[in-house]
């Protein structure tokens, strides 16, 4: 079996007006669907960010991997990097942690690792996590990933250029209307009573036992406030918080301080391996990071100063599931935790996380999803569902998911048509907040 | 498919007397073949060290196997978890850094795991480098291991009891005749000049590019004129001298000072991690080891001092072939050279190390094997042939090796008249030189 063909189709999907440190999710998020169709007629299936200059970096490589064969990880690698050489696609809105050319490799490797993948489980009938060593739990735990967020998308006319994209060729007007956005049914929350009523929502809808909360966007007494909130209301949830670095190192000791005996962890307090690392030797809790450990040239130094106690591995930016497995047995060699980072994703990413999330025995912390942001729009036929807060790992070939190619040509309409060609969270913000100004540290 | 029965079968080999830091290779090396047998009749392989406390464990956790499906090989960790709780197997003669109850789960989960990894390659069609991302090279590259040694072992009248087993019952004379041990074609070694005769003969028939010469025998000064007349003999050889740690940390900076621009690394010179890491700053080649860092425990110390810049790996005690990629992985991430490290062994573990060298990109240096000492005994009907110093990968499914059972059957039968139950090198070379001491230091 030899790869014939690799297609990269962007998408979009309705995004919620989701706050964070930089600014707010745009109407539309991005991400780009992989086949990897073979000669013999299967298909594998990858999903990854849509942003153009990453699509750029797919599209030159997708046609160099006619004629490998799917279990040739190793060779796959090779390819790409001959294709990329030392390209760096920037990581504009900088929530996980910046790019170099080694993060932009392994960004661009991952789709094309979990397509092999697929291919493979359904080429032999074994689900992925059999090719990960086999599952160590039938279901994997997801956590309710709260933001703080406003009720609804300003009106469009308030926002002539909702892509922010500097080629009029993109905009939507020479394209026709802008497809129109489902609501998302979360409604406000910009104060620890919203925070709570989301929480609530989303739990007795999904079943969550963990609860993150995205932190950066008030105040940190606000957002402490929301913490002792929703610890009162769901006193048996373990919570998190994360800031995204927007606080300086004496706001994290003393946001730590403050939430001790609150939180499993507190995840990027603060910019920097320094500044995490001073933060952990005053905190009580450990400190996680998406931020400060996202590419292997990261680990040595930070595993060294002990600056992170778990790292939010993410396959997207790990080069794939083998990849992250060996991030995690590196963080169990060391002693430290793993648990799995989120950006907005649709369902092949979430059966590509669940796999790689029941094979790790090192999992100790239920995974991030936004899973419910997404709110139904998915380009499977049947997206796993998430129910008593986790999701059953698939016993089907391969990541266990079907295409639905009805609903691929749907969101690529979206994409030709919304306008966003790049995930931009801060100039977003300032169409409506024009004095709004990116700051990391803000507080 | 499911294993329905794990049988482990010892077997011992004639060994030629092969003088290290610690004694003399007694006569007998012990292995013990395991065959994890399916339901459907097909029969994965592994290899592993025959020693008695260690054919204990193994013998512990074979029928635990019953029902594994064979794709699951962290089900396989946890049946060998269970089976041997804390047991710690010792390791009496220390050349592979001693022993610890992670290490003795690990070494016992080995064999098992690269079983099971042959078991998986047949049943998919697929060679076992495939299960392991890929080959990144056709061939592998083996190093002509060269040791100070013997003509021949003492006529056994000299030694009533060859295998200092304490149990009279394993007693030869209780059990008939000890079988004849084919003569090794080396001749004796206890100099310069016949250091470069073995080498000669060897790379002659064999076609090594690379040389690895065992040392802690002689005086420093006489190994440092062996690998001197090496270095005149064989111009373009990488060379690397192991003297499994007989030096003080004074005299190994000393060797490292004289050999300057003549080893490709210096493993293992010196006890202890301390002591490597003050060669190490000391010393113009990097120091290799396979007795510091010989379990996942030793790792984070041992990276942080930068006291080895070439870990030797041996799937033997790192759990298998995929925790040995970890490794690898690890290797990668720290800027830390890979090799692979060698004790006595027969064709499955040179088809296991060899698809696994075949797999990792980071195998920078030929792997050392004793293949060329055990003079063409092996359990296999056709062993894969070492030719131009390396092993042509198989692509045939699994290790792409065969048991000949009539060659299990007579080199068990070897093992059950030998009398050697447990390797001894030191009380070994005692029979012959009674004031021997076992110093480690030495020089």
């Amino acid at each position: 079996m030899r790869i014939h063909e690799a297609v990269v189709t962007p998408v979009a999907v309705p995004d919620p007006p989701l706050l964070n440190a930089v600014g707010a999710h745009q109407p539309w998020a991005l991400r780009a669907i992989i086949e990897l169709r073979c000669d013999d007629g299967l298909v594998g299936l990858g999903e990854t960010y849509g942003d153009e200059p990453h699509l750029r970096l797919l599209r030159r490589v997708a046609p160099t991997l006619t004629g490998l064969d799917p279990f040739d990880t190793n060779g796959l690698l090779r390819r790409v990097r001959t294709a990329l050489g030392d390209a760096d696609a920037p990581d504009r809105h900088g929530l996980t942690g910046g790019s170099s050319p080694q993060k932009t490799t392994l960004r661009v490797l991952s789709p094309f690792e979990v397509a092999c993948l697929d291919l493979q489980g359904r080429l032999i009938g074994r689900p992925v996590v059999d090719l990960l060593g086999g599952r160590v739990r039938d279901r994997v735990p997801y956590s309710a990933y709260l933001f703080h967020k406003w009720a609804a998308h300003p009106e469009p006319d308030l926002h002539p250029d909702p892509g922010l994209h500097p080629d009029p060729d993109l905009h939507p007007a020479r394209r026709g209307p802008v497809p129109r956005r489902a609501a998302d049914p979360y409604g406000e929350a910009l104060d620890a009573e919203g925070i709570v009523a989301q929480a609530r929502q989303m739990i007795d809808r999904y079943g969550f036992r963990s609860i993150k909360l995205k932190g950066g966007v008030l105040p940190p007494e606000r957002e402490i406030d929301a913490i002792r909130a929703l610890r009162a209301a769901f006193p048996d949830h373990p919570l998190r918080l994360d800031p995204n670095a927007a606080w300086t190192v004496p706001t994290s000791i003393r946001v730590a301080a403050e939430t001790e005996g609150l939180l499993e962890y507190l995840e990027d307090p603060t910019p920097g391996l320094a500044g995490m690392a001073e933060v952990a030797r005053n905190a009580p809790m450990p400190l996680a990071t998406n931020m400060v450990v996202v590419s292997p040239d990261d680990i040595p130094e930070a595993f060294g100063t002990r600056a992170v106690g778990v790292v939010l591995a993410d396959h997207h930016y790990w080069g794939g599931l083998r990849r992250s497995a060996e991030l995690a047995a590196i963080c169990r060699t060391w002693g430290i935790g793993v648990s799995m980072h989120s950006n907005s994703h649709l369902g092949i990413s979430l059966a590509a996380m669940t796999h790689l999330g029941a094979a790790l025995p090192e999992l100790t912390c239920a995974a991030d999803t936004h899973t419910p942001w997404q709110c139904g729009e998915d380009v499977l036929d049947e997206p796993l569902p998430i129910t008593d807060g986790s999701v059953l790992v698939p016993t089907a070939p391969g990541l266990g998911v079907r295409l639905d190619r009805d609903a691929l040509a749907r969101l690529h309409e979206n994409y030709l048509r919304c306008g966003i060609r790049e995930r931009d969270d801060t100039s977003y913000i300032r169409l409506f907040d024009p004095a709004y100004r990116m700051r990391r540290p803000r507080w």
